[in-house]
């Protein structure tokens, strides 16, 4: 056997001879094996995360893409700076710690103590027209995420996002990277009705026209957003580093294509969060073959399916290590 | 209006109003809202819960309907008072005080300072040719839970329970009380194959015949279990308490049955916290109207589905008290 398969082997033991019947804790025991094979060990540890939210805007937003206007990116920063958005909220329940940072936010620099400067421009061109960005902008973005996670607390990190019409770009971005139909990946964002569904689709329709068959450095440089470049880079670093990577929604899950197309080993660090209510969703995780824990119809971003899903790898890790066996606790097994 | 609708307008107002786009929270909006309902304030808290695990054995394990022998239920509460079981880690990992009733467990009673004492008899009868218990045990069953649940702390109260054989009982229980077919309600439990599978319904079915029609009071006294009614009972003193009842799984969820057939009034308070793998708990569930928060494909019992729900139940309390409205954050609502 080789040693993965030895370690395999090893962690199947020590679930299976928890105080339970086999199998009766379902996904909490899939979720254990998965940190334990991502830690190297029967014995995970999960004791801190940090979710790290990036913000930034989107040229696209010119188009008409979304229901709020683009100036609520900036006000949302300033909202998780002092500590009133759900991620907020979430984080503090749950022990996480929660940093912002600028990848790009449309308007002159947010000054603020606590934010994290990873500014690439004031938001990116509008694809509709030309690409978001230009090739060295989309590594740097790459760059800037990975050394945001390599300074990140925890077993686990978590990545979330603000950014107004964003949800137009990661449409536009795994339409290009996945070959899917544009339909299936547009959905309502914050609330279009159904002429803003109608037209964002037509938008992104000519807008992906614009460019013929684009590998995955193309596509994000072309499709890309600041804000989910730097967290496909952030992923990548994270699931380098042996960490787990708590992958959030909509948006976080095109970040979370992006990176399995540039580093298909990644994926084996990832723990889906959350399905999300926007309607793209299912179809980005069908192509990722990932299940994810909850299914609570929320379609906020920021981290906040990421967030509500951190107790559960804790409860998942600790079962591996606090849990007793048939042995130590002297229970019978079964007849 | 009524002083409720106005209330209702409140609640539904403060949470239309954070920095979010409408229904964004999804799931954790309406569990916010009955939370909300319960305590009667658009404020409400969520700081505390307790889980009470009752452990009793069932004569019907007698018949040879379960994968594990019954001696395994004393085992597990000694388990539980050392803090081995999944239980207790889950609890530790999420804040929540974990206490043990003994309501009925098999034997000489168990001795340990931190067990309580609440021990109808030494298991129930076998209904298959006899009543479980008297209509007064059955009384005492539910003044006992009421007591306990007085004495728990917390916003929200969660009952577990452990008793080998229970998911027989549950079923001939919830048959009697709801009407629905035995076969719907009959799962695998602790992990039967299908022969073991074919022949617990065979003798449930033999049980079952052995009576008529029954009312609750006589459905639980010939058909339930210690701990069954007394979590019903602990079921009814929390709704009646202004608390959030917490309901589990398969057990949990046949024991609000009965709560809810006593006293229809205290559905309100009962928050689902997941859907068990044991087959017959969608029945219940859908018999009930109610949709759980979490699905793990999880079958343990314990309180351990619960445990994991609670802290979207903090969430969702905390974000009704602690997040922004647009107006606070000075964030701009849709174009």
């Amino acid at each position: 056997m080789t040693d993965i398969d030895t370690l395999r082997d090893r962690i199947r033991h020590t679930i299976d001879t928890k105080t339970k019947p086999l199998g009766a804790l379902g996904r909490i025991e899939d979720l254990a094996a998965q940190i334990a094979l991502i830690q190297q060990t029967a014995a995970p540890r999960m004791t801190a995360c940090t979710l790290t939210i990036f913000a930034a805007d989107h040229g696209i937003a010119h188009a008409g893409v979304s229901a709020f206007p683009q100036v609520v990116t900036g006000q949302m920063v300033l909202n998780f700076l002092s500590g009133g958005a759900a991620a907020n909220v979430f984080a503090a329940v749950n022990g996480v710690t929660l940093q912002v940072v600028d990848a790009g936010v449309a308007g002159e620099p947010i000054s603020h103590p606590a934010l994290i400067d990873r500014r690439i421009a004031p938001g990116t061109g509008n694809f509709l027209t030309e690409p978001a960005m230009t090739p060295a902008q989309a590594e740097q973005a790459l760059d800037h995420g990975a050394a945001v996670a390599r300074s990140a607390r925890g077993e686990a990190l978590a990545f979330g996002e603000m950014g107004i019409a964003n949800t137009a770009t990661a449409a536009a971005l795994t339409h290009k990277l996945t070959g899917l139909p544009l339909a299936d990946l547009v959905g309502r964002g914050t609330g279009l009705d159904d002429a803003g569904l109608a037209n964002k689709v037509a938008i992104l329709s000519r807008a992906v026209a614009r460019t013929g068959t684009l590998d995955a450095e193309q596509a994000m440089a072309e499709y890309g957003g600041f804000e989910i470049v730097m967290i496909a880079g952030a992923m990548l670093e994270t699931a380098r580093s042996g960490r787990v990577v708590i992958v959030d929604g909509f948006i976080a899950t095109a970040a979370a294509v992006l990176a399995v197309t540039l580093e298909p080993e990644s994926r084996a660090a990832m723990v889906f969060a959350h399905h999300s209510h926007e309607s793209g969703h299912g179809a980005l995780l069908a192509h990722l073959d990932a299940r994810p824990l909850l299914a609570l119809d929320m379609r906020l971003g920021e981290g906040t399916g990421a967030l509500l899903a951190w107790p559960l790898l804790k409860a998942a890790a600790a079962m591996m290590t606090d849990m007793a066996s048939f042995e130590t606790a002297g229970v019978s097994t079964r007849d």
